[in-house]
């Protein structure tokens, strides 16, 4: 399996400036002043380099949830009982949730999978059943995920991508659900920013004060077990990881390699583009990241990956909730791109030279 | 046609509190943790607050752009001819513009006023010829309008909102179109923010360094020739605004006073608000502020209305562009806030109190 993975992998090649540069000409004929539509530009920009086209289609978009559950929730890390990762999913499946709601609102697609719940689900329409295990094990006392179990998860987003490429789906999304998930998240974020853990570690689903601190603890303590390696990023998802993350970092690859844009929801979702950008450091061509997080961390993760976050919205539910928004705004760039007139269409007097 | 306009600003209310904390109930009744949706839910939480309903719809969105011409680029404080202004009202007539593109992704329509271009428009669809001048006088030398002629531009502002709130308009937006209309609006923010025009001054359509100074210098002679009072919105708009910037002010304090939001796009529209909020403070409550602009002066604008932008995408077209996107963005809080399924309802456990 590892085999398979270092195939995708030495499919994924950095974005051409040329395509960007190509681009931004047709941009610059549009009836505005050269770069005045700022962002939206730049995410035009962006589709047509990733997708080396000069008008590709932008139809139809999806949206991967990964579900999975954390044995470090025994360690009281989370304001949520357990049983909510199932429970949400139902709820994602019956279309009540707000990754639901806002993937409607953006034209997108939901695709729920399971790759860790620890719940045992009844084959249901829209629900994806890949589960690697029964949840990770509690990673402040053993590694959260044996390293196969962690290659496992990063096969079945990969697998997920390539599924989505085959179904003609023109943008991807990769959001999250698992109660816990904001420890390993954090402790990853840890790993891959070189940062203490208290710098990165925020309040989850609404922890108070004393619950942060000790959070905090756990994780610190988790770093001091393992001794994560950043130039292992397979080793680190095992050992402080979790499911979802590793389903996350597939589906990145899975789209760099298909030449599809990612758009990267909040703070779970950038740990797993971590561990993507430690193994492909040219995935985060095809990375556009959303939104901000209120979590602590998220703004240093989206630095170390050189990412400039579209949303500063103060949201932290995840789920892909800011990608689905973020999906709205990358639409609209490229309409601009495509739609537009051109001054000598339009026949409006350009800025004289 | 004074009278008029106090019998409108006497109309506008402030936006209850206790509808806010409604609002808010609702949003944390839904499956997210409690105020984990950001500014999503504080864009709900207005629009029904603005509303007065617990289910409000939002089916009809109108971006109206006023189009007017500057005596005052005659000083050559813009870097593309005059001509434009008139050119351009003609591609948003077609449907080429930035400002098409954007309200056709926000399902929104367009109306465009001609308010004060110096060309004469025969009558044509989507156009609403409401020409209080053929163009504003150079600032730099006399004052820009009369009185009376600025009173005129905001009535047809207040006449603009009424008219689309008889056509069932649920949510507005004001954009401007306007060669040179950087300058008037750098004068106001002056005006109102009490800062140097050297901190309000910007590049406008794209001027470079030394054009930028000489157009600092324009600003700060027209200060020094009108004196300007902030506690006098008409006179000040009358000697150094210009009639699309009366015209949107006329459209906020229309849309406060028929209790409809007025989606704010950039920096022509922030100085509008700041007039529009001298003669009626309470219609600051009815504005939510799209983006902040890459012009310097808007951040201070924004700061005196007390208003927090949602984007920062480094726009500066105008026409009401940002203020579409933002169309999009109160949609999915709005959506939000109707669709998403309670913790009862999904059978979800809360968090424990």
């Amino acid at each position: 399996m590892m085999n398979e993975l270092s195939q995708v992998i030495a499919r994924i090649k950095p974005v051409d400036p040329a395509w960007l540069a190509r681009a931004q000409e047709r941009l610059d004929s549009l009836t505005k002043p050269p770069g005045s539509l700022g962002r939206l530009e730049e995410l035009a920009a962006r589709y047509v380099a990733i997708r080396q086209e000069m008008f590709p289609p932008l139809n139809k978009k999806r949206v991967v949830v990964f579900a999975a559950d954390h044995g470090v929730v025994a360690e009281g890390v989370s304001a949520y009982p357990p049983e909510v990762t199932f429970q949400m999913v139902y709820n994602f499946l019956r279309g009540g949730a707000g990754i639901n709601v806002l993937a409607r609102h953006a034209g997108a697609g939901v695709e729920v999978v399971d790759i860790g719940v620890n719940y045992d689900f009844a084959e249901e329409p829209g629900l994806v059943i890949r589960k690697v295990a029964h949840g990770s094990a509690n990673l402040a006392r053993q590694p959260a995920l044996t390293r196969q179990e962690a290659l496992r998860a990063i096969m079945v987003g990969v697998e997920r991508a390539q599924a989505a490429l085959a179904a003609g789906v023109d943008a991807l999304a990769a959001g999250d659900m698992g109660i816990g998930n904001t420890t390993p998240a954090a402790a990853l974020a840890a790993v891959f920013t070189g940062q203490a853990p208290a710098a990165v570690t925020g309040r989850g689903t609404g922890i108070a004060d004393e619950a942060l601190r000790h959070k905090v603890a756990v994780i610190e303590r988790a770093l001091a077990l393992h001794h994560p390696d950043p130039n292992d990023p397979l080793g680190a998802l095992a050992q402080v990881g979790g499911l979802e993350i590793g389903g996350i970092a597939g589906l990145i690859l899975g789209a760099a390699a298909g030449r599809r844009p990612l758009m990267l929801d909040g703070f779970i979702a950038a740990a797993g583009a971590l561990v993507a950008a430690r193994l492909a450091p040219a995935a985060v061509d095809y990375l556009i990241a959303a939104h901000r997080s209120v979590e602590p961390g998220h703004q240093l993760m989206l630095e170390t990956l050189g990412l400039s976050p579209l949303l500063d919205f103060k949201m932290r539910l995840g789920e892909g909730t800011g990608a689905a928004l973020g999906f709205t705004l990358l639409e609209a760039g490229l309409k601009i791109y495509k739609e537009m007139a051109t001054f000598v269409e339009a026949g409006v007097a350009d800025k004289p030279a």
